[in-house]
């Protein structure tokens, strides 16, 4: 998916491929194993992720934890790092080849100045990024591991098999011998 | 502080008293213990709290967490619910008296559609939500409770003692034997 059909779909309009975006989108590829934020940069630039798959990372005590999947058709950046240009406390990482379409914080802060559809769409990812946090922070708390990998199986099926074992129990928060049983299980 | 007040000062303009805003405004004041929006109920409006202190509450297995407090100049809703339209798995409820001013979901989607003054709070909000929910992933993630105390301590002084020490207690994920200790320790 390119950026310019989701900007037409999540504004229900029609901006032709001939016509200008409120800002410039440069395209950007990774190598799987790139890093594309680090620890302790500030963001600078929101991501379309054309094509491939990218994990968000962040540290707890002395481990990492996975805490955010990214697959095609979906916006990514170090958001609260972008949003604050503080240092990221997050880490994003190309789990395979990825394709991806950028817009610089520059860009987009002078589309907000003067743009009615960059704050439209601004605001409403927004509210997407805010209802798919919430809902890991719930499921965190009421549900269990089998339960949020069996969502994970139901939503991203396609994904699962490119996804190394160790970053799916790092991402539920359990030991990869848990998960082993949980897919045991699961596939019995 | 009143929603006018707020308005201008995250806008950076200056609605006088006399004009409009781009949807109405209505007071509404609760009474300790007063539950603003229940479980399983879907929320209808977003509030701007003129004065007093709330808890937002979450169902956890058997049990209920806190999981945000909200005090005068803060903006509440049960924000998934309000963006969905889709039953709450949140509760609101009034630890204190509170003032409040509303803006209903028809109201705020009328002024969606035509308003660029409001798209640009939404988005502003909403990132501000944002913020405060990764905050609180990354603060559980990396903090211990004694740590996490203080913080609420520091940003919040004037209020805690206004809060049922069970409350802080859920809020933080600890017995409140455990949270008494952590006082002592500050206090001494």
């Amino acid at each position: 998916m390119q950026f310019r059909e989701f900007y037409n779909a999540v504004l229900h309009t029609t901006i032709a491929d001939d016509e200008l975006l409120p800002y410039p989108v440069s395209r950007v590829a990774f190598s799987k194993g790139d890093i594309i934020t680090r620890y302790d940069e500030v963001e600078k630039a929101v991501y379309f992720l054309n094509s491939g798959i990218l994990e968000m990372t962040i540290k707890s005590y002395m481990t990492e934890k996975v805490i955010d999947f990214f697959f095609s058709g979906d916006m990514f950046t170090s958001l609260t790092s972008f949003l604050t240009q503080c240092p990221s406390d997050v880490q994003i990482k190309a789990l395979t080849g990825c394709e991806t379409e950028m817009i610089t914080r520059h860009d987009l802060d002078k589309a907000y100045a003067k743009s009615p559809e960059a704050n439209k769409l601004g605001r409403i990812l927004t509210e997407y990024a805010y209802i798919k946090k919430a809902q890991r922070e719930k499921d965190f708390l009421s549900k269990t591991a089998e339960e949020r990998y069996a969502a994970m199986f139901t939503t991203h099926a396609q994904y699962l098999s490119q996804i190394p074992v160790n970053k799916i129990a790092k991402y539920l928060g359990i030991h990869p011998e848990s998960l082993s049983r949980i897919r045991k299980k699961i596939n019995s």
